[in-house]
């Protein structure tokens, strides 16, 4: 068959701080099969760099085809990376990770065409490239999750600025006496809205004696809380936590409008775990805080959307990256 | 003379809600001639446009020229701008200014090219061209003045977002208890840190009978306050106010990380009419709490400098956009 040698197929890849997704997709970016190991970044970068190829070629084997038939691999790593030649220049969650030539190992272990993106980045090309279809000119992805990132199109491309690290949306300050954030500084959108700011915020309540069915779900300790169960909680009628996401969401609303303000995108698409979980509790608050906040001439016309695709951004995103820049 | 028939010259127009600079200059962005004109926009759009003709010709007569060697004309104008056809969509500052034709009715009245942008975009412009000579692939500018707004280059080239309203970094939410704006919200950057935040602040001290040498230099009601007697102050010993301008320039600098952050430029510019007076009082502080506020990889490589165009950004950019544009 003529099918079994043309290069049908891409390879998305997500290296996370602790685990390495991969997924083989066809050209319309349906997943065929994913597959995923522990990253063991503490075994070191040669060792993660020979896992990611491992992953890649289960992910291959688990959907029935062959690296020769894979055109090409996207992969986003967490930190800033060099798409030009695919060097990882620092990605602060792995130990050692500094000017990893991830392009060049990879190449060298699958013998396939390799591509690399900032984490944020790449989930940004999967919304863009598989849900919006790459039709606006213009869009910025804010990705809520255990942090907050961001992505920003323009021009249809990836715009990943002078030094490989815009769309660092997360540590934009938002409230100058807010609390303080992973980064050292205070009010960061990200210590207000992420996932770890929301959950801390319900233990530290339920410390000071706050009552929420969360506790009768999990326990007092809470110590295997998830964002789902956030929802849960919120449909049980639980104010104390329904409060807290509405918070939530009023800071997403106003770092979007603040995006809004800054680049007049066509589409703002909020993604990331967080949002997958907590969309219709979310979304409403969301759009219509941004739109308090917005200039009105701004906002005209601008889209604010949730993308579908979760944890599955980052590989799709890979897919997609691939998808541009490989030859078949 | 050969001279005389080239035509090597263009203007650069900045019209303001209250007047009307324009100026000649040569090819390098020297200026040879300026005039200024009020803006009487309460007598309606087509006597305004009438005042911007007249200015033209009034500069190009002052520099003992004729209109034939004018190459082309650029125009920064308040409020949101489609460079494309030259249509000033909405100016919020100025009576009667929706879809206005600008770009055609000048060209009627002059018979030279000319251009339209918006004009803090234009003032971005004039200090990357004539500044940073267009080295730099990607800059972000910040204009402090009785305002705060900003304009953005990205790939060299101005980016005006998708509704030509990009660069509003004036409203961006730096601190969500903060001050009310005069957008309606609160905790906007250019309600806490324009001018008119820090003339606020200082008239509100007074009143509640803060000491300040502003009142012995201008009397009581501080009426004729200018940027330039807040630098007099504070080398005079003022407390106060050095207090008041230093925490402007924190929340500059706050500002200006978040945009770090966000746009990872090579450059950020600061420029205006307070920068201009209050340099040497605040660039430091700016730089030192931009530093702070940005993560360490995406302020790596950034330069932070001020302008030294002041009040001149706005036609400097009108001949920088006049002569990228027009065709000798």
């Amino acid at each position: 068959m003529a099918e079994a040698n043309s290069k049908d197929y891409v390879v998305g890849v997500d290296l996370g701080g602790t685990k390495i997704l991969a997924g083989v997709f066809k050209s319309s970016f349906e997943t065929l099969a994913t597959t995923k190991l522990s990253t063991k970044a503490q075994r070191g970068v040669k060792e993660v760099i020979e896992r990611i190829a491992r992953c890649v070629q289960d992910a291959v084997d688990e959907a029935d085809l062959s690296l020769k038939q894979v055109a090409g691999i996207g992969i986003g790593a967490p930190g800033s990376v060099n798409f030009d030649d695919g060097t990882v220049i620092f990605a602060p969650n792995m130990e050692g990770w500094k000017d990893v030539p991830l392009k060049k190992e990879l190449e060298k272990h699958l013998g396939v065409p390799v591509f690399v993106e900032n984490d944020c980045n790449i989930g940004a090309l999967g919304v863009y490239g598989a849900e919006l279809k790459s039709k606006p000119r213009s869009m910025v992805g804010i990705f809520v999750g255990t942090g907050i990132g961001g992505g920003i199109i323009i021009n249809g491309e990836l715009y990943s600025g002078a030094g490989h690290t815009a769309g660092e949306v997360g540590h934009m300050v938002l409230d100058i006496n807010g609390p303080k954030c992973g980064c050292g500084n205070k009010g960061c959108f990200e210590a207000l809205a992420s996932r770890t700011a929301m959950f801390q915020q319900i233990k530290a309540g339920v410390k000071e004696g706050q009552k929420t069915v969360l506790t009768e779900m999990l326990g007092s300790d809470l110590s295997d809380l998830r964002s789902n169960d956030l929802r849960k909680a919120i449909r049980k009628g639980d104010k104390f936590v329904d409060k807290i996401v509405e918070e939530a969401a009023e800071y997403i609303g106003i770092a979007t409008a603040n995006l809004i303000n800054i680049l007049n995108p066509e589409v703002v698409v909020l993604g990331g775990g967080v949002i997958q979980a907590l969309q219709d509790e979310m979304m409403s608050v969301i759009i219509e805080t941004a739109k308090d906040y917005a200039m009105a001439g701004s906002l005209k016309g601008v889209e604010i959307v949730a993308s579908d695709l979760g944890d599955d951004a980052g590989i799709t995103g890979g897919a997609v990256l691939a998808r541009r820049h490989a030859k078949d």
